[in-house]
This record gives C-alpha cells, structure tokens and sequence, in this order.
C-alpha cells in the first residue's frame, strides 16, 4: 500500500482525537489525559514512516502542540511527526483551512499531494478548503486509508470494490459465549443469535450497537402525480422533511427513545428544506414519472448512490457503530414494490400494497402500474440501471449507504418495503451483503416478507407498521442493544461455582 | 368517608414532597420553589378541615416550618394545617420516628388514632415506629386514603375490594388522537392501541410509562426435589437472586437498557438472601412438594399475596407509573403449568413444557405431575386456594401485585408462564383485571400462549425466549414507550395546515 500512498501524495496529515487516539472528554485536564491508540494506528504509521511526511493537525481548547508531542512519547508515537498544530496556540480552529495550511508549509509538501484523514465532517471542510485531498477514520485506520487509497476518491466505488468479509469464526465463538452465561442454554431465545451476528459483522468478540445512527433520506417522485399510487400530494415530502428537522415526526420521537442519532438528508426532494437539521444533498428535484420514462439519468442515480455511501462513512467516521435505514418519499412504497419484484422475481399483486391507505379501485390500478415497470425491467440485468429505471433517489441513496456500512463492517438495521428494496438492489449488487443486515421489522406491506424472505432474514418485530421513515427499525434497536449488553455484562456460570 | 375517618382518626399527617405538592429537585433555592399540588388533595383537605386535626412532616435539608406554611399559602393551602414538623430545624430526620411524634404531640393526639400519609417507605418506617397508621399516597390523594379507610390494612384486601374501572372515554379519545397526528392514518399499528390502553388503564390523556419499575420475586419449590420436572438444583434459586443483587443477571441488563428501576424482593426461597440488593421478606422457606402435600397454607399464600399487593403500592406510591413483572424460582414452570392449566382448562400435554431444558423421557414424566395436579384441584372454585393447594410463593406474590397496580390504575406488563399463571389467578379473583394487562412477549413455553389467549391479550414481542425473570416483559418497555411518546411529542396534522 505504501507505494500506493507515495505515488499520489508527499505528506499525510492527521487529525488527533478520534483519529489517531480515543477522545477524552473535552474538560478533562491535560494531566488525566491517557493516550489510547485506535486500531490499525500502530501499522500505519510504522508502513508510512520515512516515506512520506507526516503531522497532526489537532482541534484544541488549551492544549500545546508541546503537550501533544509530549503525550505521544508515553506510547512511543511521538517519533514519527513532523509537524503538529494544536489549534489552542494557532488562534483558529478548523474547519477554517488555516491549521492545515501551516502543516502543510511546515512538512514542505504542495497541497494538492496532501491527504488529510479526520473522523468529523469540519475535518473534511478544512481539508477540502486548504486544497487537500480527505479521507474519513473508520473502525480500522489502516483499513480506512487502505481502502481510500485502492478504490479512489468516491464513497460508492469504495463500497463496492471492498471486499464484504463475514466473520463465522467470531458469530460462533460470541454464539458459544451465550451458553457460558449465567442462564439456561439457549434462553434468550432470538437475543443468542443477534449478538453473534453482530459479532461476525463487526470482527469483535464485543458487540456494540452504540452509538447507534439512522441516517434518513427524503426524495420526491414523478410518480406521485397518479392520484392511484397514493392518496398524498408529492408536497407532504417537503413538509415532512421539515417536520422531521423540527424533532417532531415519529422518527423523530422513537429514535430518541432508541438513544439513535439521527441525520436527515433531503437528497432529491422538488425543492430545499429550509430547516437547519436537514442537509440539503439534492441530486435532483424528484424523479421523472416512471410510468412514461426511467425514473432518472445515470448521472443522478450514480450520485444518489455517492450520497448515501458517504453518508455511511460520516456517521461511521464520527464514532457510530449501528446504522439504521429511514426514508421519506410520496408514493415510493410504488418503485420499491416494483423493484422487490424485480429482483425476487414476484408478480405485482405479491408485492403491490395499500401503501399510505388507498381503497379497491384505486389499489387495483396501482397493481396495473406495478405489473409495467416489472415489464419495463424485466430482462435488464444491472441492478443499478434497474434503480435509474423505476427506482427512486432516496432507494439509490439508501443502497449505496447499506453497501458502504457493510463494506466497513458496519451491521444495518433495515425498515419498511423502502429500505427493503435498497437492500434488495444492495444484494443484487454484492450477494453478500444480506450477511450485514437485520429486518428490523415486518411491515404490514406485502412486499415487506417478499423481500426478507429473499434476503434469508428474520424479522425481529411485527408491529403492523407501515409508517416507514425508519420506525420499525428504531423499535428494534434496544432489543439489539439488550441482546450486545447481555452478553458484555452478565455473570458467567464459570465465575460462580 | 369522613366519618370513617374520624371514627379511627383525631390526627392525619402528611409527607409534603410527591404527597400534598409535587416534589422539586432536592437543590431548588427557596425562592424558585414552585408549588404544584397533586391531583385528590384539594379535596381530601377540604373534607378533613374542621374534624380532624392536620398536619404536615416534611424531610427538609434548609427549609424551615414557617418557610412551608409561606409556600402553601400561596396555593391557599397554609389554612389546614395545625401543625408543621420540617426536619432541617428539628435536628433529626425520617425515618427517624421523633419528628412525626413531636406532630403527634402538638396535635394532642394519641398515637395510635393519628394516621401518616406518604410517598416512599422511609416515610412508613417513621409512621410505624411512632405508633401511628401508615397509609402510601397514590395517583390520587384522595383515592389512596378512601381506599386505605375502607379497606382495611391490608393492601391485598384493598386491591381485591377496589373496583376496577377502565375507561373507554379515555381509550376512545387517544385512539382517536392517533388518527390526527403527522402520519397516515393506523400507519403506526399496535403502537396505536397501546398507548390507548395506557389511557385507558390510568384514566389519562396523557398516557406514560415512566418512570417504569420492575418487581422480581424470587422462592422455592419443593417439588424441585423431582428432577424430572427441573434439571436445576434448589440452590440455584438463591444463587440467581445473588446475582440479581449483584445486577449481573439478564434482567439486570435488560432493565438498564428498558430504564426500569428494579427491586428484587426474597418472598419465599429456602433461606435468606446476602446481598443488600435484594428485600428478605420471605413468608415461608420455600412450598413443601406438591406431588404430596398443598403448596403451602392459607396463613402463607395470603402473606405471600400482601407482599406483592404491598409492594406494588410502595413502587406506585415512589412514583412507578408501569409495574413489569419477574420471578425466579427453580421448577416453578411446573406449578404454573398446572395453574394455567387449571385456569384455562387445557389438559397437561397442553400447557407442559420443558422449562429450563430437559429431555423427552423427563417431560413425560412432568406431563404426568402436571396431570396429577390438575386432577387435584379439577373441583377447587376458589382461585386462592388452588393456588394454596398447587401454586408457589413468588405466584401468589405476583398475584397481589397484579391485583393492586391495577386497582391503582397503573399499566402491568407480563413476562412468560410463570407471570401469565400469576394473571391467571388474578383474573379469576377479578375478572377485570386483564383490561390492565399487557402481554410482553409471547414465550416458547406452551403455557405461554394458552394463557394470553385466556387473558384475551396480544403479545408484543416473540422472539421465543424462555428465560423468565421479567425479560420478555422488559425487552417491550421501549415500545410501550415509544408508543406513549409518539402520542405527546409528535407533530398534529392539524398544526400543520
């Protein structure tokens, strides 16, 4: 890899709290700061030692850059820098651009052969604003620049070029950890099987699901100018969307009693959200009418694709180890239902549901439109021109943020028919990427089974929901949450005989 | 009411904080205390005034007497009281009997016709010590004293002479009010009849589930001596509860994901618990074996039962606001097998499971107990007595605890056979009763499912555990919750236009 690095940049930079070494707590005084070196630190830095020119540019309050260095030398990492800046001393504090300049003077190195590595989106502002090249923290810092280095500059590529490794030896060693526990064998029921699957996802012997984040993409569709598809004007999107930053939609209230962070992303509504909480990633206004032409151009569905998977890298970068799936699109339980059957190979009255409530006539038409976009795509083999076709932005979004999760080990927790068919499309994709997944819940849309079933997954709630935005899969979060916690905090039956 | 009061009382005294006024955080200055007075209380004072005396002994950590009766008048309360006892200038707080005698005193009364009113079981302690009658503050002030005087000492007998009363007014309006918030209508599913239920249970429109507690009682059963219906020594009761007081069990960590407060109460195992966790109240050394003998006497299922109606008043009364049930016991799958059996005439081969884990030739021997004990109680009619004659110690416990939260208004959730078996025997005491129940989850137990159709619910959750101790119930909490929360926090259609 190392040769890789070099042929494209001089110098690498780092961001330090988070980045290289766990964040302490903002207020903890300099002499109660313990140094704890993340994963994959060690490697990196021992490969890209005197190869190229290394610094750290640090956000601090009160902390030198003699303090930082003097910090590093309790765990022998103080060797291999350059350069650092303790924003405390230098009077500005990213994401202004000013920090990464200097570090860039002081190693000597042209800016465009920089590459800065942060975990927090201000540390990818400054970089992008000083004329660097940025990559995101992952579980794994070598991982993390590995893979930015191999699959170049985009979140998409990135995800579908790694490849999704399972690990079966850590399910069936935290699988075998549940008989130890002080309980009877077997007890916890469908809890003993979750927490290994996390377990297998993540390569940990401790499963974690915190912090856990719902990233929830909104999207509009040309589709939606049928009155038979839903019952819904398309501008309820936008409406929602602003309900959603405004902390009151139901995703909104379960999410907080879930403890989930959550990021709303209007990334193909017809217009911007005004609110502060939404950000406004809009690669289209909504999708064409998908009765008379494809849904979108290549061009958009391959950046709905890029929005989502960095989506998945920022929240993962900033610490989240649970992603789950939220939508919000007037009439998209439509493309999805079609899409479904596309790719589990079911007829439009199997899949087509009453989506947001709509009586017998209209239903019925709506099954007619259903059974033509399964026509329309019936021989298409690609699963992305599938998407551009009778898909949807936030579907697209949601599958390249499914695929970027799984490819950075990362468990997803799927919702409704919506995010069902992102992952039935995230499957056709990478057929490993089921191994990734939980089905938060069965909805009461016929689609919703089809799609689990297809996916060789078990719901772990049936509620009778059909709200969508991500609820049934915030339901399910402390149920994963008990099942990790289970395991982590109870007494073993070996420590009490 | 009030002539029953002066015919046992000359003297009532009240606890302040979370009794008469709601309580603020123990460092509010004087000068930000907000008087809030609690619902029941302006009309129990106004009744009382004139013929008896009244009276109010407050723990206070810097507020003085005359501090109290300033902030009373402000809500036209000070004109009541003939005496006020705040501990901060007495010198010498609750528990500590003295500050209730001096009231006692200044009242003229004698000790034994004056009765304490109170919150949390400090407050008792006192009030016993002192020679005085004890009373818990409910909901409703007014309620909790009418029940006490017309009741009897007893809590169980309070619960069983409580009419129980659900109100559809309040079930229909929230049903309703879910149908106006920012959601296609019935998209939220069972969550929008749980949280009706809630109001309907408590007579609310704003339904909540918080603070949530969960009481656990733990006891022994002879017929732990057959190892074909357990393979588990008897010891392993006590030891559980060791490590429940050491909050390493699966309800421990479930409870902490829930946010549910727990108690572990020692109602009936073969000795005393050691850890500081855990309440010894223990009413008998375990049942004698029921292949042989009754269970226990009349004497130790009614103490067994006033234990758990107790301890639901004092969980209700330190402000619970949804009581989940749990239990351990080594072999009591057997005893309530046979219960719900009894209960929901189902046959043996019905309602028999394997418990904790045991093999085809030990279940048919289990099958045949069960049996046996069906056919012993085939004629019993009075639902106490089969519970003597084939039930156990944390059984009736729970019993009583279901009987009084629900005669307290306050929401029961469910766990698995051992608590169904518990609801059975309430509801043949009181039919009503299951309008006050949720099922949690529906375990893999047979019993399981016969007695929630019994009890005319519908589990939340399946996810096949079998562990008991409250966990199936627990592991629903946050859906209850969220379920409440979405009807208060949640955006109105109606804001929106």
């Amino acid at each position: 890899m190392v040769d890789l690095i070099t042929k494209r940049f001089d110098c690498v930079l780092f961001d330090l709290g988070n980045t290289l070494i766990a964040q302490e707590n903002p207020g903890t005084p300099y002499e109660d700061l313990k140094v704890q070196v993340l994963p994959g630190v060690q490697q990196l830095l021992g490969e890209l030692h005197g190869k190229v020119k290394l610094g750290i540019v640090s956000n601090t309050k009160t902390i030198t850059a003699a303090e930082i260095q003097a910090k590093l030398a309790t765990v022998g990492l103080d060797k291999y820098f350059q350069s650092i800046i303790a924003s405390a001393e230098f009077g500005t504090h990213k994401p202004d651009p000013a920090p990464i300049v200097a570090a860039i003077e002081q190693s000597q190195c042209a800016a465009a052969r920089t590459l800065y590595v942060g975990d927090i989106e201000t540390d990818k502002q400054a970089a992008v604003a000083a004329g660097a090249h940025f990559a995101y923290a992952g579980p794994n810092l070598y991982e993390s620049v590995r893979q930015y280095i191999l699959h170049s500059d985009s979140a998409f590529v990135r995800a579908v070029n790694t490849r999704l490794t399972f690990s079966q030896e850590h399910f069936d060693s935290v699988r075998k950890e549940f008989d130890g526990l002080a309980k009877p064998v077997g007890s916890l029921g469908k809890l003993e099987t979750i927490a290994p699957q996390i377990a297998g996802i993540t390569h940990s012997h401790t499963p974690t699901v915190d912090p856990a984040a719902i990233a929830l993409f909104g999207a509009d569709h040309g589709i939606a100018a049928d009155d038979s598809v839903t019952p819904w004007p398309q501008a309820i999107t936008g409406m929602m969307l602003e309900v959603m930053g405004d902390n009151k939609a139901a995703v909104s209230v379960l999410a907080d009693v879930a403890d989930a962070y959550v990021q709303i992303i209007n990334v193909g509504a017809i217009a911007d959200s005004k609110s502060a909480n939404v950000r406004n990633e809009r690669v289209a206004s909504g999708t064409a009418d998908i009765r008379n032409s494809d849904a979108m151009s290549d061009a958009v569905v391959h950046a709905a694709l890029e929005v989502g998977a960095q989506t998945a890298e920022r929240l993962i970068a900033g610490g989240s180890r649970c992603l789950v799936t939220g939508e919000v699109g007037i009439a998209n339980t439509t493309p999805s239902a079609a899409l479904i059957a596309h790719f589990t190979q079911s007829t439009a009255e199997q899949v087509t549901g009453r989506g947001s409530g709509i009586d017998d006539q209209t239903y019925a038409r709506k099954v007619d439109i259903v059974a033509n976009l399964i026509t329309k795509t019936k021989n298409e083999k690609d699963p992305i021109k599938t998407l551009a076709q009778i898909g949807g932005i936030e579907i697209a979004a949601l599958t390249g943020y499914i695929l970027r999760a799984a490819s950075l080990q990362v468990p997803v927790v799927l919702d409704g028919v919506i995010t069902l068919a992102a992952a039935t499309v995230a499957q056709a994709i990478n057929p490993k990427v089921n191994q990734f997944l939980f089905a938060g819940h069965s909805s009461s849309e016929p689609g919703s089974r089809i799609a689990i079933t297809h996916l060789q997954l078990q719901p772990i709630l049936e509620l009778e929901l059909r709200l969508g935005e991500g609820t049934g899969a915030l339901l399910a979060i402390p149920i994963i949450r008990s099942a990790c916690q289970a395991l982590s905090r109870m007494a073993r039956i070996s420590d009490l005989l």
